[in-house]
């Protein structure tokens, strides 16, 4: 009766989260993002429209913009990003934005500066309801996960994220991917 | 009797050793390298001179070189710093860069292109012999450490090196450094 915790790791390059005002403001008012390719998540996917971005030391060329629209515009990146643009933004589960710093965005038809909105995403698991019942795991509860490997990693602080509009998949960021050595087809597995 | 193994954590940026005959290449026939600040380990410094890296997709303009010289010339970065130069050099030991990817490194006076060199060196702790005695730990052995805090990590496969010439400091790159959220006097604890 053992039952393996295993989950698929997928590794988030820096992207970034529109508000559809902001839509409007970078690509032209009525503008719609649309999809090149979807993500692990249901009806998530990857945009062919890309902005960039522009912190007080660095900037990024090509940044791409994950659809469709939410309420609020958000940009993750990495530590290793972070120092680029010579900005300090916090670790934060998505959504979580207070008194994070802003950036200043340049789309095809205007540019925006946000006021908050950057984060490094603290490292999660998306889980279908009922993964999470299977296996006992609780919304927001915190796990360890390991990944194998020439370069091993336990990460503690993996925070749960349950939903029946989830996929199984667990989402870390460029920085913690290369730390662990994980390539597409890379799994972890849930040890507490 | 309880003795909690811990290890400060020092995060390496990248940075190249040079050879002799590579110091001479770069910065012309008879130079040496002048120290900038001494490092962790006794003898060991950063230098005030730089080179700049170049590969196939991208370059950065200045690597800090580390002295004194040695047999052979190599060049540490992190996976992130290898997608930005477009190769792919396998995670190493120091010293051990057989079959490794090449470089081009361009100095003030002159450049030099190595055919093998670069590494992501391997995770790992340098111990004086008087530390690895105390605590029970062979040279070579495969340690794993725990990093705590908001993005609390444990690095497995964590290379022993002893040596009386060393003193105790974990060198890791700045991938994992980000992964694990290391700042300046951050400690580690060897748990196996």
């Amino acid at each position: 009766m053992s039952d393996t915790k295993k989950v698929p790791v997928g590794v988030s390059a820096r992207h970034i989260h529109l508000s559809l005002e902001h839509v409007d403001a970078l690509f032209g008012k009525g503008a719609t993002l649309t999809e090149l390719k979807p993500l692990s998540q249901p009806k998530q996917y990857a945009a062919h429209e890309m902005v960039s971005v522009h912190g007080p030391k660095g900037s990024f060329a090509k940044v791409r913009i994950l659809g469709p629209a939410r309420q609020l515009t958000q940009l993750e990146i990495s530590r290793t990003d972070a120092f680029t643009l010579g900005i300090n933004p916090p670790v934060r589960q998505s959504g979580s934005i207070e008194g994070t710093p802003g950036i200043r965005i340049v789309g095809p038809a205007g540019e925006v500066t946000i006021e908050q909105g950057v984060i490094v995403a603290a490292r999660h698991i998306h889980f279908h309801t009922a993964d999470a019942e299977r296996w006992g795991i609780q919304d927001q509860q915190m796990l360890k996960v390991r990944v194998g490997g020439e370069r091993g990693v336990v990460f503690e602080q993996v925070l749960a994220r349950v939903s029946d509009q989830y996929a199984l998949d667990m989402h870390i960021d460029t920085d913690e991917g290369n730390a662990a050595g994980v390539t597409p087809g890379t799994f972890g597995e849930i040890i507490d």
